[in-house]
């Protein structure tokens, strides 16, 4: 069995595809033959060195994947052979809200992920995926999916028909904005590309506006909504984007922060948020449950998740650097069966 | 009717004791005689002119107060003359997660507030006091009580058994302090003072400790906690400590941010929160149901809000000034029967 | 000004058009030009003297109106002359969970309703129409619109991707699932008529299941669900079908009873909600909150409400009449404008 | 190891003490010496063949229990040895609503229970004890703490000074008015005997209602109530109460069922629930949260779950017998120290 490993970190070139040998399953275990992964900005933080959380090397990388169960331990009750399954982000936060036992390890962090050929993974971690989804469209949902799923519709009460606002055009925006037009929000997104807008408006975007030509962004944003205010902010941006996303939130609004793509400094006021009744809540991507709702409503609404490009496993390490360009809109992945 | 207004901002001498004719009623208005006026550390920055929330002049101050009903409109039907009411801070804001339209307007703020011998308000902004509380009781809820509710109780789903901490010995600590402690939750208390620290065990704090003799009090709550950290803090410091508090909490608790004490500035790192899924509340005080759950704990429960000093209507000044000396534990109370 | 109403229950009959002469406003009251009014089978009730709550004689019957603002009253802020409204069915009811005081007067039932060429009511019972919804579509969402809403999404913390059922093809039921698949619910419905359920699919159903050539539709839900359960029922059919309906729901799901078709009568055994742990919620239509949500979808969502069949304000009685004969799908609408 | 079995159902009788042979953990696996057994209802049920849900059997019996870890498999983690346990009902509820799969099995019930003088168990289903509280106060929570804990907590979002009605002196009713009574609620008991109703006043009961002397007992909670009701009903009596608990229950209120004191037939028309929107929960006891959660609030407020009668291990028949008189007030428990 072949997967890429990280076994010094501080660069793409770092990843090194070696041979592997299988170990025999514990009762609990599954092991999956892997047949898609899709890459995310954490896993370029995680190869770079980058990711403001320890990672033990050396690591198989990546925590999106989905593939076909090929065999189960002898107390296995939760998949069968012949199972489509994705894999959960963090293997321990089955539901609920998260606490310190739940994050304490995270695929392709601590703990192994799906870059490889095959993998071997505890039951509980493992979502069976609909059959309307295929193996690329579902191995985009583990991070992005259920960080976009998290931003949206756990971080607050958000109802049919309240506004949320994507920024940018990258993949946990992309997938947001198509979940939130299939659940009935208004939608507006931000991007610095007149093309990448058009393209948005034609995934549901209700409104956009572009963030280079129009710098103060949010007032159009207030301008957009009457004056009020976003319901919902799905705040990937960080510490270039978080003051503007504050003010375009409404009075009793939820800004629901990721971080990282701008940086990871900067700072919010919390006089900002308490004049103005305003919630900002960190998403750490989320629960195994997440994951199963974000399936469930990709496949009941026909979601096809935005896939830019995908590359062969034998090209892992230029998909990476596609990925670092930032040329992408929507996903970047790596199929297996290639 | 004498009322006090603040024609010119500043000092607290812009206070000026100035006899009104009284005005004849609009259908759904009420006639109140004041009996007890509390004060907050937002009146005081209001007087010195540093209330960051735009306020119109001249104005009656002050937020909280509780008194009999001597009138009614010829449409209301929410209280009669003889009922005993306390009034709501926000008088649009009746229920539910704040808006723009619900925090238009505050008494003490932008409409005419409680400092004086008789109000006239719409019958929506009134709620009837419970009996087992005295009018001075009554008048320490309205700003100090629902924001210390606010904080604890809808900023989250905290459950009995949870763990909160209070940040000082101000007038919203020590109320949600005796809230938190009949409501089934653990409390711990901050202070300087270890002689306040004594009396808040006293009120029914669990656990103390005195951030002056241990600046890291943010890693004694953790120690506290068996490393988990806090469910909820209820967070009165602002640029002083909400970088301290955002460390007590626990992953997935919540901070619920009134800002203020130490200053206005200061700055949470969103990735700060992402990483730990933590969740950062805006508190601008509360809505009129708050108002009367606040009260019927507090009946209920038998909790005697903690008034450290009681000044005659004609003393209105000095209760500014001793509250201003922050020598106070618990609140300060202007008492109009006196 | 001429309106409907009814001086004596017991038959359609009893509709007498009158005209009526026209009163100042108050401070709070604002005069409307109805321009549409869509019946429900509650008015079919009232009208035939078998609704289950007290009713004032004589009444001008109908809740669910749309129309113009024409005059304000003094105090008025909510609306002004030219907006285009619709009328909340519990003048008292804002938002939130109900109460006695919230539920004490319904529009059409103990105070006048929406069935006349004009009307006067206080400012807080209007909600703005959006621009997108035309006067007969909003004139459908006061009650069934409501119903809907509340029943679907209140009751439970349903989420994107979970499933509903509906109960046949009336109005609350066709709006359901109109909104339900706007807000990215699996949807099911049941109906008699193949005809009709050809139609339901038109309109976002799912699945669909006669219940006249398969009674025990239950067991169908069931299999259409891997034998798990639906997450929610609006269940409009009452004696009829509550007990189909429990067992077709989910362990943990629930069902939202709304009541009636079918007869007011039937019992729920306890137990079977205990072991199941399943909800059984009571709908009494809703807020004015939810009144301004579901315009919200209706109108982001591009949702044309189902109209079967539309009268001029001459013929009532005839649009009362067909309402009886239950051969509509969707709704019977009164058009003031013909 | 000795342990009680029963093979045959139908009488208590059918309890049959065996030794049993101790067989190795699995990786996940941990033996806990039990301590302590507390009886409910359901075990009572159980044993005399009358429970709704089938039992496989032989079985050993009983949900309740506490205990020491004296060994554990090779992959645990969440205990270790010496660590002081109680097991939770449902092994694989750990939390959230419930679905399917997490009431799949139950101590007990249809997987072996704790009454024995050693279990193994999945270390998914223990939770550690809080050093306040006794084996025998531990014991009494898995089943009656967790189902009163569900029924006013999880049932609805009550909130500190609304008021919960406990029908009858069994131990649900009895741990649910602690409970109560130490979340700021206000709580009312009812009971056939003045005598009990005198205790529970000792125990924090605000009010208390004769339904032998004074059958129409609903009235009575109107009247308590200012006409308004309750806001939460903990519905133990099942067919000879139901009714009279939605009448109890204010506009908007939840009555919680678990049915069976008083049989499993009744019926709950679902019309009264509409017009009223009240809300009729199901709770079949709960998870493992709910069991955390409530050995904190027992711990941390200072509970002492009340303890009717204590008998040995030896004498666990005459524990049942005693169970099934119904002279008890509080909980009936086996102590395997003696």
């Amino acid at each position: 069995m072949k997967a890429y490993r990280i076994s010094h970190g501080g660069t793409i070139d770092g990843l090194q595809l070696e041979s592997l040998v299988e170990r025999p399953l514990a009762p609990y275990e599954v092991r999956i033959e892997v047949r898609a992964v899709s890459l995310n900005y954490r896993d370029l933080m995680v190869a770079n060195g980058a990711y403001p959380v320890k990672i033990d090397i050396p690591i198989i990388p990546c925590s999106d994947g989905a593939g076909d169960v090929v065999a189960v331990g002898s107390m296995v009750t939760r998949v069968q052979p012949g199972d489509r399954v994705a894999a959960s982000f963090f293997p321990h936060w089955l539901e609920g809200q998260a606490d310190q036992a739940k994050v304490r390890s995270a695929l392709g962090g601590d703990t192994d992920g799906m870059l490889a050929e095959a993998v071997v993974l505890h039951e509980d971690t493992l979502v069976k995926i609909p059959e309307q989804l295929s193996y690329v469209a579902a191995s985009t949902l583990p991070c992005a999916g259920v960080t976009a799923w998290n931003g949206i519709f756990e971080s607050s009460d958000v109802k049919p028909g309240d506004t949320v606002i994507l920024l940018g055009t990258g993949g946990v925006s992309i997938l947001g904005l198509q979940m939130a037009k299939a659940a009935g929000l208004r939608t507006i997104i931000t991007s610095s590309s007149d093309e990448k807008l058009k393209r948005a408006r034609g995934l549901g975007a209700d409104e956009t506006t572009n963030y280079h030509a129009n710098p103060e962004w949010q007032d159009e944003v207030l301008r957009m909504t009457g004056g009020k205010g976003v319901d919902v902010v799905l705040e990937v941006g960080g510490e270039g984007t978080i003051t503007r996303s504050v003010t375009a939130t409404a009075v009793g609004g939820t800004i629901a922060t990721i971080g990282g793509v701008s940086g990871f400094g900067g700072g919010v006021n919390p006089s900002t948020l308490a004049i103005g009744a305003k919630r900002l809540i960190g998403i750490y991507v989320g629960s195994r449950a997440m994951l199963e709702q974000s399936a469930a409503l990709a496949a009941g609404a026909g979601i096809a998740p935005v896939v830019d490009r995908v590359f062969p496993f034998a090209k892992a390490k230029e998909a990476y650097r596609y990925l670092e360009s930032g040329a992408h809109f929507g996903k970047v992945v790596i199929d297996l069966t290639q």
